[in-house]
């Protein structure tokens, strides 16, 4: 649900995830859900999230597409050492520069590898596009890059954290959106017109609804975000009211037991 | 990486993702994981998954892109009965049929709740697009549906397992390609040459390269996907060589112990 009130600034993101190793459910993907937190905590809108194979043309048109309608992409995967890492040339096509040595970049992996001469797959990750800027590995050396509006990061959920945790201050973000919670102590459905309602009367509050197994059965989080915190805390109040007679109703006390799942 | 000898029939899979509640890093995505291995065991390759948010246009949009470019669409998310639910009318607008009553739903859903009358809530859970199949929901009754190529499936994971669970064996897969794993008791560095070198003598094999942290540093596992199990055999054997090969020069004997994580 976009919000646009006039005093609102919205940056939009979105992310790019490259791994066969995903698709084929050989591992479950960790990195999503942590450049959403980042993003909702610093102001950015992440729009929409893409998830490929590792494959020289699929890349450069997901990643054409992306950048072309979002503030920022980030990627993930692919930038290893070995022959089915091809992020880092796939970026440099997308973008129409050549791919070369980088020998910051190689001294940072001889570096955390202490030896000064790098293997071959060492020499690979050393390869950036003309004109990107390193982001800092921590963890094992070997750099990502940025490259225009693009975050290049490693698909290893260490790796990439530690990345994150150095871009995200050099991001600008947008108008924060904040959030509360309302706990209900029954299914959704039960609440759905009232809440319906609310919508109804806040259209630039984002509400959403959303189930949760409780140990007595169904029970329902809703959700309010906008980024003017009044009008958040007038539509909570009679998201609040609404739960409040539900709950009467029919005898609910909710309790963090209750809660629990 | 595609495989293309000819007696092989690729399957094609995109899976959609639906929820402003994933893209703001409130939930983590449980349901791509279980999705992408489906499609792995029954010979159907996952090849794209996008997250959206509950947004009309953008789920009409993605929806008609990635069902005309694919076999089948498995879409997770918007079908619950509240406000923010509006997966089922947007699948229906994007077919161009109408989004009806469908008393077998209802009767579904009364049944599992109860209660004769339904809701509001529950009644908009009953709401089918034209032409549609149910799929059964036997964890708390309102049903997802099949239209054309598409299978509109639940958010909540154990409902979305329990639909999965039920539709499978109605899915036609293609060839199926069986993995071998190979783990290297270095980081991936050390072998990427060698690996290459066997991964341009077999083409048709995917051959990936995986890091993970073992207790005494980087290892690494390589994972061999084929749908002829004579070429998979002899490349696993290729893969093989060179990793004992780097072990022997190494001095590593590798242990289940080493490779715990």
């Amino acid at each position: 649900m976009p919000m646009n009130s006039a005093s609102e600034k919205i940056v939009r993101a979105a992310a790019l995830v490259i791994g066969d190793e995903i698709l084929s459910g050989r591992t479950a993907d960790r990195n999503i859900v942590e450049i959403a937190r980042m993003c909702t905590d610093g102001g950015i809108v992440l729009h929409e999230v893409r998830i490929i194979g590792d494959d020289m043309d699929e890349i450069i048109t997901a990643l054409n597409a992306l950048r072309h309608a979002h503030d920022y992409v980030f990627t993930t995967g692919g930038i290893g050492p070995t022959h089915d890492d091809i992020t880092a040339e796939a970026v440099a096509r997308a973008f129409g520069v050549p791919l070369e040595h980088r020998q910051e970049a190689a001294d940072r992996i001889a570096e955390k590898f202490g030896r000064k001469v790098l293997t071959p797959g060492g020499l690979r990750m050393a390869r950036i596009p003309r004109g990107a800027d390193l982001i800092d590995n921590p963890v094992s050396g070997a750099p990502g890059f940025r490259i225009g509006n693009v975050f290049v990061m490693a698909g290893v959920p260490e790796i990439m954290r530690a990345m994150l945790h150095g871009i995200a201050p050099t991001l600008a973000g947008g108008t924060r959106l904040e959030s509360r919670t309302v706990p209900v102590g029954v299914g959704e459905s039960t609440i759905a017109t009232d809440l319906a309602a609310v919508q109804e009367r806040f259209p630039d509050v984002s509400i959403g609804s959303y189930p949760l197994m409780g140990k007595q059965g169904v029970l329902t989080e809703v959700v309010l975000r906008c980024g003017d915190v009044n009008m958040l805390e007038n539509a909570t109040r009679a998201v609040q009211q609404v739960v409040d007679a539900c709950h009467e109703r029919r005898g609910i006390t909710l309790t963090s037991e209750t809660r629990t799942q």
